[in-house]
């Protein structure tokens, strides 16, 4: 939303400014101290130990958390090398702020999965262990030699605690006790997701029809980027449900561009990009340069089980929209959805209203009012040349020659199984190595998009 | 649009990259030739005469040209001391760039209103002398000692020349050849402007019914902020028309909080800020904070002489919509046309999807999907306490006093008319004062919003 980018702009212009004051011969260096919540810890600074805490002394709780957040402004939910400028940083960065935890590595952390750069989420789960006043309760464990408190503190509020310091783009929403070794990533019943997109000159109907070609399960790998190189060497996933319908149901009449419609998919998992590339075809079918039919051949791996070339659907119109877990008693705080609320109001109120501008624009150049046809805004990559139907585009690699490169490389091993066949696992110049047994250690990307 | 702050966002990301280019010894020094249409003009670097280029040899032609572009990237239209980053900055680096214009001084360059930051245009309207290839038409004078070319080649595309080295959120959309003398500051017949919002909990039809009220010839003193040390002495304007209207006329029934409407109003010439004082009072009103009947009051500047204090809704839903020109013939450009649509729509496209992605969130939180009241979220300033009714508030500097500021420091002068009355003009030490005349010299602020 503008207002995350709004943000950039302020960050990206506090460090111009400490850059010219760096040149100017001032070194402005900043002490953020963690035991100052009003910090926004947007930067990243690690946090400074004045007084150390000890977190032997205290009792733990699992619990699972379940975050929103706007992933426009960001480069994605997991924490990556080359930036600090992503969701799980700024997660990490408000625990270690709130001394609700004392590490990352002990914390025993999981998620349920991860979204992409400018994907955001209105649902992620993740399960930790946070610092806890209480002595019982569901997923509480107590330091050994702690002396017990009969008289109960209430628990820590953790969604105020971390709202507080977490960017106003990341809200935790509620949470929840877990009983210890419940995962956030493995214990996870289902996940949906959506994409938006307006209806412009596209045969809706037409992707409504494609889209339940999806349901059930299938091997996606014609429909994901294939992840060979972190052990993904299966790609059958079972889709629950995936359906087209107007982002506004009571506005279904009529069929004006402008209308916007969301593609809703559920799943138990899901590869790499996949609701991504499923989007595009979607797109393809609903711009009639193919038929419904093409999503049978791209789950028929046995005639085609080489991935076509074709560009993924871009990023901003995605959300992950729920993750499902059964047996957690959600604890919500009333205030605090009240504050979200209220931002993601502001936030609303800025898009609606440009948007609004735009489209008056738009159809103040056209009478006619029409949106131009080809929509392929919604697709990265150039623009229309001459269409090339997708089976008889030039194809990706094989998963054959994939996992071939890879074992020549040693970080996949072929073994002999018992029956005579083959089995693959991590090779020993795996920087997984460590975690490889003897079966096909796929890692299960729960949801990777 | 977010589009427009992305471009914000790697203008600022090229400026780090610069400045630590510089911290580490390395000086980046670009020299941006102008001749080198290509080359985008943002940085306001000063147009390198590699080639004396001799305009003198060349026809000119008075001209309108009629802009569209999105203000919530820019510090405003008008050029300003203390930022290069306006509208008429970019407009003025490609005539320059162009070389259809000389220089800014001899240019014959009237507008037709300045927008203020953030507001966009989707008519703003300039005259100017251009180069031209014409021998004689409309708004020609030729040079004297020129030949005359018989052979008649097509004029400029002025269109096409300059969006090719606008910014992609400045646009111009036609252009239309102009007698001498007609200015696009002192001949618009009327100007219209649109500020949208979101219904949330307002009292749409009794914003309706106030804005009504606004209409007919009235003193504005206010509804605006005076200008008096730019000269602006007398507040009367005249508004055509004032509505509130459903922004998606099919979808006008229903109640729905999220719907938008569209305060349109259109005058002959308007004040400083004074679209926004109107719309800030129709909030207020919308909120039943106010009665309709404050207009009355306000307009009332007999009985109510001062301006209460208020603040003035955000810049960024406003739009100066059109601004009404007889006896021009306008030419277009089909292409240009459908380039701007087509960046229009991409625009439009991620603001819509965004604010759908973010209404769904607010739903998924309330399920009784209600916007909270009080929605302040289009007036400046600081949130609801409790309130404090208009006449009732703290009063602003009356104009009477605001001139006998001036006076005393000699911005002003007074003078005995023959009548005895009293007139008022710029005084020496006005930075306008060669400009003062002995009639009271008010500035026109044709659209100073």
């Amino acid at each position: 939303m503008s207002e995350t980018l709004i943000q950039r702009i302020k960050e990206l212009e506090e460090e111009v400014e400490k850059l010219k004051s760096q040149l100017n011969g001032n070194h402005t260096e900043t002490n953020a101290c963690p035991n100052n919540n009003k910090t926004n810890g947007k930067k990243g600074k690690k946090a400074c130990k004045e007084r150390p805490f000890d977190f032997s002394a205290h009792p733990r709780r699992h619990v699972a958390l379940r975050l929103a957040y706007l992933g426009w402004a960001y480069q994605g939910f997991a924490v990556q090398e080359n930036t600090d400028n992503t969701v799980e940083a700024r997660l990490f960065e408000a625990l270690l702020k709130t001394r609700l935890i004392q590490d990352r590595q002990s914390s025993n952390y999981h998620r349920c999965g991860r979204t992409d750069k400018g994907v955001s989420a209105f649902s992620q789960v993740i399960t930790i262990d946070l610092r806890s006043t209480q002595y019982s309760g569901l997923g509480v464990s107590v330091p050994e030699d702690s002396k017990q408190d009969t008289a109960a503190a209430p628990e820590l509020p953790y969604v105020k605690m971390l709202n507080r310091v977490l960017p106003r783009d990341i809200r935790i929403l509620e949470w929840a006790p877990a009983a210890e070794g419940f995962s956030a990533r493995f214990d996870c019943q289902s996940r949906t997701y959506r994409y938006y997109f307006p209806r412009g000159s596209l045969d809706v109907a037409a992707m409504t029809d494609a889209a339940k070609r999806y349901e059930g399960t299938h091997d996606f790998r014609n429909l994901c980027k294939m992840d060979v190189g972190n052990g993904v060497l299966q790609f059958e996933r079972t889709i629950l449900s995936a359906t087209v319908e107007p982002a506004d149901p009571q506005r279904a009449d009529g069929t004006h561009p402008h209308d916007l419609f969301v593609f809703e998919i559920k799943g138990l998992a899901f590869l790499y990009h996949q609701v991504r590339c499923m989007m595009a075809v979607l797109l393809l079918i609903g711009q009639k340069l193919e038929a419904p039919e093409i999503i049978h051949s791209l789950l028929d791996v046995h005639n085609n089980p080489r991935k076509p070339q074709y560009s993924m659907a871009v990023d901003y119109p995605l959300v992950l929209y729920d993750c499902h877990f059964d047996g957690l008693s959600w604890k919500r705080d009333a205030e605090e959805l009240g504050l979200a609320m209220s931002s993601l109001q502001q936030h609303w109120t800025e898009s609606a209203v440009k948007a609004h501008v735009l489209r008056d624009m738009i159809r103040g150049l056209d009478a006619t009012s029409g949106v131009s046809s080809g929509l392929c805004l919604l697709v990265e990559g150039s623009r229309q040349r001459k269409y090339r139907p997708l089976l008889e585009r030039p194809l990706c690699e094989s998963l054959e020659s994939r996992i071939e490169h890879f074992v020549k490389r040693g970080r996949l091993e072929r073994e002999q199984d018992e029956a005579g066949g083959e089995t693959l696992h991590k090779g020993k110049r795996s920087k997984y190595s460590q975690n490889s047994t003897g079966a096909a250690a796929e890692v299960v990307n729960a949801s990777p998009e």
